[in-house]
């Protein structure tokens, strides 16, 4: 089998296409915007091009790779190769069988499926803040708050649906979700929930910088650049929300290390990776108070691989066997 | 090796052993109380007694026993053969080397230790309400709320302190909880947090039969029969306070559910087991709205093993391989 795999981060916002050698090494790389309309196949054929690009790059034919990875958004059936509600994708509210029509628009090469944030924690793993742990969960801080884990080496996906943390319920009764249920550590945590909650009180006349910088820097949205520099000069709204996310993050992600007891906390995505590591000591600092075993707190580390994370992490796809999802034999 | 071994339920009332054959079959079975006073040593001489008693009356004499099996409370180091901080029984809070003290009390046949909710989840799973899952989250209902994990056909124990689903936060800045934490979901649904409520509330004047049913039936704490009982009766205060447990069990169980997306939830312990299947209905109720694949919920069942189900589950640790728990090879 050839040693050269091809790895693809497919975002709301752009596609990321690596190709890595042995040891995981990228040594070819291309970088394409997501399309903002059309059909899935309009952003299927892009990610193709992404690859191609890469390829190029590196100097193989994507023919010569012994498969492509996909970290993709949306819930993932990796035995069938569909994705399906992949809502930050054009048309993409259905079930798409990305898998056998990106292999065939790249000559026939193998394409495995994975959750985006489930392969950006794979990566992580085997590559960067967590390679020295056996069990981990990733927190990715972003628009919302993802979760994968990885359990004796492995990656834990349950029936498909694992690792939905930032539907962890915090505060029973509590705020509302940008998913329509209330209390969830996403409807505090996630950049999307804050942003709504931000408009709000700014309407009501609440006194931030936040929209000001968010022009200024020519954005529509409060991206995780925003809210860094709001907090650089200590706006009050800022730091409010913030605060409010860092506790939620503490009680939710506590609750879910008290459920696994996992060696490593790794915290990656935009806004997690954006505010660095002073934000990850104050993510554990908030942990403490809800830790069961607080005697032996798991390891809370910021992820080390960055923006090509996800796509490196998704070339681990090729060649792994699939993971168990029926029971095989009774035990007894 | 004998196909003959034994499994022990070491609680804080009684010793339960069990020699089971083929299949899981009780062949033997012996109950002694557990000594209330007294050293950790006492605790295990009457463990050993109990085994004995259960293999003579099984027929069998204990060195013939291919391995025997404990579930206990506190913090079990297997590896080890040690159990640290068990609260329930007499003079156990620090360490104390349980295996090789009961091997060596046996004859020396091999001893293994799990977490007593743990191993009762493990008998559900191999015999009881989980025998058609490969995935399985254990709730055991009783003075606390324990859990067990099942994933891929194997006890899920993390560092040796996972399943603590009980210290799940389900309401940041609520209820104090026995551990001394806030907003645990035990602090809402554990048996003993809901008895110091109850009698905080009678003692202000609320009305309720609780205490009364308490003492007809000649008991100093309000035990699950009491509780059954009460709601028989209708009684508001009983009522109230197991709608609270009910619906702190749906945010938190669903919470794990999100997270590990298993086929089945177990519910059993004191509890649980008492109150039956319409509680196990309201709890799979309570969890619909916190569920984020709603569309596709675990299954939530009631635990079928009964009083035996700890001792059974416990003979299955006799001749398992340890759970993997350092980190072998890097992955990549």
């Amino acid at each position: 089998m050839s040693p050269v795999k091809g790895g693809i981060d497919l975002g709301g916002t752009k596609v990321l296409a690596v190709v890595v050698g042995p040891g995981s090494r990228v040594v070819g790389e291309a970088k394409r915007p997501t399309p903002r309309e059309g059909r899935p196949s309009d952003v299927v054929a892009q990610v193709a091009a992404t690859m191609q690009e890469a390829a190029d790059a590196a100097g193989v034919s994507v023919e010569s790779l012994s498969g492509v990875g996909v970290g993709s958004p949306g819930v993932i059936d990796a035995e069938a190769g569909t994705v399906s509600g992949a809502g930050n994708l054009p048309g993409w509210e259905g079930t798409h069988a990305m898998a056998p029509e990106l292999s065939e628009m790249l000559g026939g090469v193998t394409v495995k499926l994975g959750n985006d944030v489930q392969v950006a924690v794979d990566g992580e793993y085997a590559l960067g803040a967590g390679r020295d742990s056996s069990s981990l969960l990733g927190v990715w801080w972003g628009t919302g708050v993802g979760g994968g884990i990885i359990l004796n080496g492995r990656p834990w996906v349950g029936r498909g649906a694992a690792g939905e943390i930032g539907h962890v319920v915090v505060k029973r009764g509590g705020a509302r979700c940008t998913c329509g249920r209330n209390g969830c550590m996403e409807a505090y945590a996630g950049r999307g929930a804050m942003e709504i909650e931000a408009r709000r009180l700014y309407k009501r006349g609440r006194d931030t910088e936040l929209f000001e910088i968010m022009e200024k820097r020519g954005r529509e949205r409060l991206q995780s650049g925003v809210w860094a520099r709001a907090l650089e000069r200590n706006d009050p709204l800022a730091v409010k929300l913030i605060d409010r996310a860092v506790n939620a993050l503490g009680a939710g992600v506590a609750s879910v290390v008290n459920v696994l007891d996992v060696e490593t906390v790794v915290v990656g995505g935009g806004l997690g990776s954006r505010l660095g590591a002073p934000y990850v000591e104050r993510i554990r600092a908030a942990m403490l108070p809800h830790l069961f075993a607080s005697e032996r707190p798991a390891d809370v580390v910021l992820a080390e691989l960055g923006d090509r994370g996800g796509a490196v992490g998704a070339s681990l796809l090729v060649g792994r066997r699939p993971a168990r999802r029926r029971r095989t034999a009774a035990a007894g």
